[in-house]
């Protein structure tokens, strides 16, 4: 065994220790990770509560950057050295990574390793909610919450490409502003101002025709508010929890509403290839030319990795967490 | 005033009585009225519950058949004598109506006017909500509540037409018998069986593809455990009630599920004319052929309509009530 990666010990403490080595088949890849990111499902499968997809990785990781070192017999489209980053059904955190060859993203000339790593999570997940599920369009208006999350700076460069106006929350001017910044149209500090009452005004009773919703129970009534007729609400996170007590089906009816739960994670290869391929087809472009951008809050070496976890785990970061494997 | 149409009186009684004339503009057709049919929605209109939409009939009726009288000066495709019959957003229960041009479609030659009458609410309803919202294919499971009613006996046919397997449930051998006879695979008493458990069966523990629900919150848990990962759950009525006591978000995104409120009448006459020229394409032939049948459990004098009312109240219908108009 030469290949390291980070393993988790009984008291769910990330170290970096060897594994066996790893043979791409004909279809795959094995690609030479140069950077990863840091995701919240992460810190859920350190602590147990979020296994990996059967027939996975058990290496935490859920994207990464890095540089073919093989690639499988019936491979025609990549060749050693190609740089490229992906998204993972795990085993980001490791020196080296076996991926299906459809799922590899080329990096632009002009993009770092640690950059690209902090984009397959973040932007695939806002595309395939925004515009696969949502199907926002130019002229619509999109409530974004969590918006300075990893996910929500994507979701507000998207949003913003496709011509919708954002309205987003978060909890602190710093991360308000910065979401301002990447384009957001109107910015909400949910600790200090009722978002459901500044949406209507904002939309002239209205409503928003989409909500990105991290949250869930918590925000239950005042997104139900929120929502303009024909709205779909995509639901992808309950980070404010999952219990609603006492539902009133009326809006519903009465809204034409289309209530989405969606996770990124537990989908097939093949649906995960097809998403990222159209994907590419929205944003390559846009990278290069600098529209869209993955939003980095800081860079850990990946020996550091606990400490990169507890980071997120405070919720000070905006945008992405990345590791650099050495 | 020569135009005869049936009125609510101070104690929400029906009578005929005459109203003012109608005139048809420049995209519109006059049809005379030959046959309309019974909706729960009137009921609920009749008993102040369920108003028209701005700007429509306050008379009850929302489809009909009949033939055309006039013909607005725009108007090419129609001419006077032609036989026709349409979706309605009011105006049904009288001896005319005017409707957009485009929203008529012809009646085929073997089908009386009374058969006519029975489709549109039924059929579109079941369109929309099984076609163009659920996205229901050929080897899919769809789970189909009220089944007996007239959306329901139009939703057995078209889940059969569409390759879908359906589990149906209603309240009477009767009604079950019925909708066997009308292709549904499996047929569920919800007064005798634990449907959830039933489906489970069935599917092999995968859950259906579909709901179709007409119920809501009585049904709401036995619902959240018949669907399937990627289920489709159109909520179109809440005889069971609005009001959910305590719902779990988990399900939805553990099985990625989409919950799609949904009302035909609040919808705009474009997205209904659409509506009507896509599910035209899709059932004439099958009309003419005889492969889709509406299903009428009888036919009233419109001088009747009060009895037709109340036996529909009475939840003993099989498909639909139609009213002659003579």
């Amino acid at each position: 065994m030469k290949l390291k990666a980070v393993l988790i010990d009984e008291n769910q403490d990330l170290y970096v220790d060897y594994v066996e080595d790893l043979c791409p088949k004909e279809n795959e890849l094995l690609v030479k990770v140069k950077a990863t990111a840091i995701n919240r499902a992460d810190l859920l499968q350190r602590k147990g509560n979020y296994p990996p997809p059967a027939g996975e990785s058990t290496i935490l990781g859920l994207e990464m950057s890095g540089v073919v070192e093989k690639v499988g017999s019936n491979v025609i489209e990549w060749k050693e050295g190609d740089r490229v980053y992906a998204l993972l059904a795990g085993g980001g955190y490791a020196e080296e990574v076996v991926i299906p060859a459809d799922m590899a993203m080329k990096l632009p000339d002009t993009m770092s390793f640690e950059q690209a790593a902090a984009i397959p999570e973040a932007f695939l997940t806002a595309y395939l909610n925004l515009v696969e599920l949502g199907g926002l369009t130019s002229g619509e208006h999109a409530l974004i919450h969590a918006a300075a999350s990893g996910v929500g700076t994507a979701a507000i460069q998207i949003a913003r490409e496709l011509g919708a106006t954002s309205i987003v929350t978060a909890g602190s001017l710093e991360k308000l502003n910065r979401c301002l910044s990447l384009g957001a149209n109107y910015a909400i500090n949910y600790k200090e101002e009722n978002f459901a009452e500044k949406v209507q005004e904002i939309t002239n009773n209205s409503g928003v025709d989409l909500i990105l919703d991290f949250i869930g129970a918590s925000y239950w009534e005042a997104n139900i508010e929120s929502i303009g007729l024909d709205g779909r609400w995509v639901f992808v996170g309950s980070l404010g929890g999952r219990e609603v007590s006492s539902m009133n089906l009326g809006p519903f009816l009465q809204k034409r509403l289309h209530f989405i739960g969606s996770t990124l994670r537990s989908r097939t290869n093949p649906y995960k290839i097809a998403l990222t391929r159209k994907f590419e087809a929205f944003a390559k472009e846009k990278f290069i030319q600098g529209t869209l951008t993955p939003v980095i809050d800081r860079v850990y070496d990946w020996h550091n990795v606990m400490e990169a976890h507890s980071y997120m785990d405070r919720n000070l970061n905006i945008g992405k967490i990345v590791l650099k494997i050495d």
